[in-house]
This record gives C-alpha cells, structure tokens and sequence, in this order.
C-alpha cells in the first residue's frame, strides 16, 4: 500500500491502515518515514504515559486497570506493550496480554506489542514512531508498557510525558531498579500489591530516596500505593497523571521537554540516516570485506580504516 | 600525556600509563583513538571473559575466586566491572568491590571499574577499548563483568570469546534472565548459592532450555553448580573455560566471531565518527536552533528537515 494511502487511512481512523503503518515501522520500510513525515503535522495531541519497572512488579495488570479508568474518563487510549522477546521466551509473555483483552473488544483502545528486532537503539525509535502514528490516529492517551526494567527500558519510556515506576514490596527488587536507573525518570512512583508485607517500608524508602535526589524541579515524584488485582488505588493514580499532566502544561516543562526531544529525534534519525548512506555504499563489495578482514588479523586497526572509509565516502559526493 | 607516551608506558606495563588511558576512553578524548589505534597490532592475544546475570546471584564473588584459580595457574589478569551507576546508586555497590581488594595488591592483576556517561551505546563502546587496553598491555585474560542483566549488559559482554551467565536457585530470576535475552549468549551456565534449595531444579530448568534452543554450534553450554562463597566448583568452571578457548581456536569459531567482531566495531565507529563530524557543524548554530523549534512546533517534521541537513551536510564537503 502506498505512504498517501495509508496516511490517509490513519487520518480517517482506520485501525487496520495503523497497525499496517506499525508493521511497516517495526520493518524499517522506508515507506513508513514518508507516511510519518506527512503525518507528523497532526501529532503532539496525544499525552504519553510510560510505565515500567521490575518483571513481576504486575506492570501489566496496571496498565489494564488505568485503561479501564481511564475509559470510564471518557478517554480514547492506545497501547504499547514494548517486549524485548527471545527465541527462548516466545509466546511466555501471552498471559500478560491476554488480561489486556477485554480492551481489544473497545473500538477506543488500540493495542500493540513490540518486539526487539536487530539493534537495541532501533527498538527505542520503532516504540516512539509507533507512539507517533497512534498519536496521529487520534488517542488522546498513549501508554508505553516495557516488560522489563533495564537501560533499554529506560530509554524506550524517556519519551513518555508522564513516567509512573512500579515496585512491590520486598526489598531485593529496589536495588536493582535503582542500579538501571530508572529511578530518575520517574514521574509517579506505583508500590502495587500493597496487601503485601513491607508495602509501606516501600513507600518510605522511596520518599526517603526522594528526599535526597538531586536536580529535582517543581513536581516531587508522588510514591501511591496499588493493588491493581482489586484496582484499588487505581483512581487515585489517574488523578495524579492528570494532575502531572497539568504541571507540564503549566509550568512550561511540556515546551522545555518538548524542544528537548524534538533535538534528540533529529540527532538519532540524522545518525541513524546518515550511517545507512554510508553502510549501503560499502556492504557487499569487496573492497569492504577485505578492510574487515585486514583489521580482524590486525595488519590494519579499526580507528584508522574508519577515518579513511568516512573521508572516501565524504569525497565521493564531490564527483 | 601525549599519546605517543601513553602507548610506550602501556607496552611497557606501566599500570598508571593503563590507567589514565581508560580515564581517556572514559572521557572521550581523541587521543585515546589515537593511541588505541598504536596499540592495535598489539592486540587480540588476551582471552576475554564476559560475565552477567541477575543481581545477586554472587557475580562478584564468582569473579573473585575465579581470578585466585587463574592466578594459581599462572595467568595474568585484567578485570573491567561494568557498573550502569545513577545519581541515586552513588558509592552503593562499593560493598561488592571491596570483595576484589586482595586481588588489587597483586601486580598480575588489573581491576577497573566503568561506569555509565552519557549514551548507552557509549558505554559499550567505552568498555571494548577498555579490554583492548588492557589486551595490549599484555594480560592473558580479560573478565568483564556487569553489575545487573539487562540488555544494555548483553551489549556489553558480547564482545567476550567466552560468556558466563550466572543465575541462583529460585525461580523468579531465570524468567528474567530470559526475558533481558542473556541465555543466548551464554556459552558457559553458572548457578551460583549451589548449597540453596533448588539449586539442582534450577540446572535441570536451564538444561531443559537448552534442548529446546535453536541455532546451537558444536558447543553445548555446559550448566556448572557453584558456591562461590566457599570456592566450591570453582575449579570446574576454571576447567570449563579453558575447555572453550580450546573449542573456539580449534573449530574456527574465533576466526569467524573475530571477522564478525571487526565487521561490527568498524560501523560503530564510522557510525560514531561520521555523526559527530554531522553534529559538530551543526550544534550551536542559529539555524539548527531554529530547525529543532520549528520541529516541536510541528511546522515541520523531523524526518525532512534530517534529510535536508545531511544532504547539506554531504554537499558541503563538494566546496
């Protein structure tokens, strides 16, 4: 299907030209640059909301119940369940999504998941290309949901408006939450399962750390407690959300973020761009095969073959 | 220190010569390129040991006394701690770094921690010239070992000949370990706290994935019981190491993971390289601060205004 066509599709909110606009993305076909660059212009309605935290931590079974608040608010939402999957794991996460069922039967809920396919940082730009085409389909709000809670999460919900970290009671989990850094990006903190033992240790210990981060600006991270089995808390989570939601509008931070990630987009596609010009020019001839060859026996270095492949390809466009 | 110094100290194993080349690599400043790319042909001898897995499954400890059996079979070594450190973190994990402390009086071995600055893909980078530093001042072998397991880990002990992953009896760890992608990687499987209910459970499990796994080579991973607090199995695993540097020089899968290996360090590099030269003629100037507004304004969309600017870019190096 032709970008116009699919543009067009999405515009006029058809599901099916969307998840086609997804596939699209998540296969680097370069038709989806040029479906996002036209869309582009009907983005930025959306408010997007990133959860993550440790496996178990029942990020999904939050995320199922803030849908449905956010439903009964008269909200129109999209989902991305972002999954770095293996070929050990596939399919063991289905239990997680099948509790996001009941939504998929809402023509207003649009449901994703997203995979890991080849590099690391190109997850990150699929998630947020994603983001934008549900944005420009027409949700009001759009939850990225990563499975786990490592770097590569870190950077996947950086693009979020709103940043809500779980953790559960116990304290083994925090130490690893703290050690991927995810901490600092949190918006709202979620302790869940909060009939379990030491629920408002957690929550102390979070405020404790609170109380000692740096660089903190107007907006002090609330620490809530949920359990999200019963849905209790729930409604008080959403009503932080929309309360974060106006500090940013508020305070002048969405402009702020907003430039900032509109730099960090361009920097990534023109990085991104710019490398596949170069790789395409080199891969598969023999010349490159034999510079590859050269280093890996050490008769030439890597730092030096780099410099002089950038400057040849650099030359190049003056013929 | 000029990098021609630098080089001479390090071939003459100077540890204050390695050392400050590390801060270099570190700080990303361009004469540790210039001096790593000297010590190129010095390289590729050492035997690199990438060690991960979930936090608290000993990693440390493991890593500790397999330096004292190494050291007893008179091999010189170089170990890198990987440690993704946050504003929050600071100094927190000094407690399993002090378990290294015998090694640090030993002039055969050679301890350096690396923590996060800046981009993820930094860090990785970062720690790979780190390694080859430290293979160029003339270690045998090289332990890198990450502080959690997540997938920023993965990208960081790849770059190892032989890959340990630890894990611990229970079983909410493994699930983890699954879902962050390190069981592909291993080649070698430790469960550590071998004294710890389940611990034979937990090596049937990891046994029973990898009857199931796809794309095995010749070399099964073999799944080692340790209990590295008393040294038990400490030896075996030793074994087992050595074992696979025979296998991977014998079937000629250090050649092939070696032309890899070069393949992927070269475009990471040119992708470095080419982009910084980008981003240096353009940060700072008026009109690229008026791109990036006119971007978050949606008055114009990234993926145009990333095409323009690197077409300008190329056509610039034609005057």
């Amino acid at each position: 299907m032709s970008a116009d066509k699919l543009v067009e599709g999405v515009l006029k909110g058809k599901r099916r030209s969307l998840a086609r606009l997804i596939s699209m993305i998540e296969n680097e076909d370069p038709s989806a640059d040029e479906a996002l660059s036209t869309l582009y212009k009907h983005t930025g309605k959306a408010h997007v909301i990133g959860v993550t935290g440790p496996p178990g931590s029942g990020k999904s079974t939050i995320v199922a119940r803030m849908t449905a608040e956010l439903r009964r608010r008269v909200r129109t939402i999209g989902i991305v369940c972002v999954d770095p999957s293996s070929p050990f794991s596939g399919g063991a996460l289905l239990g997680d999504r099948i509790r996001m069922q009941e939504h998929t039967l809402d023509s207003e809920v649009f449901v994703r998941s997203m995979g890991t396919r080849g590099h690391l940082g190109g997850l990150a730009r699929a998630t947020s290309d994603a983001v934008r085409a549900i944005d420009a389909f027409g949700k009001d709000i759009v939850i990225v949901e990563t499975v786990g809670a490592g770097q590569s999460e870190v950077e996947v919900v950086e693009l979020a408006h709103t940043v809500i970290v779980t953790d559960v009671p116990g304290s083994g989990d925090d130490i690893q939450a703290i050690k991927a850094g995810i901490m600092e990006i949190a918006d709202i903190f979620v302790v869940n399962k909060s009939d379990l033992d030491g629920a408002d240790k957690k929550v102390t210990e979070i405020n404790a750390m609170l109380d000692i981060a740096p660089n903190m600006e107007d907006w002090r991270p609330p620490v809530l407690l949920t359990n999200a089995n019963s849905g209790e808390g729930i409604p008080e989570l959403v009503d932080k959300i929309e309360e974060h939601m106006k500090y940013l509008h508020e305070s002048g931070t969405l402009e702020t973020r907003g430039l900032k990630r509109s730099r960090e987009e361009l920097e990534k596609l023109m990085e991104y761009k710019l490398t596949r010009e170069l790789l395409t020019k080199l891969q598969g001839t023999r010349e490159y095969d034999e510079a590859i060859k050269k280093i890996a026996e050490r008769k030439d270095d890597p730092y030096t073959v780099a410099e002089r492949l950038i400057a040849e390809f650099l030359v190049k466009h003056r013929e």
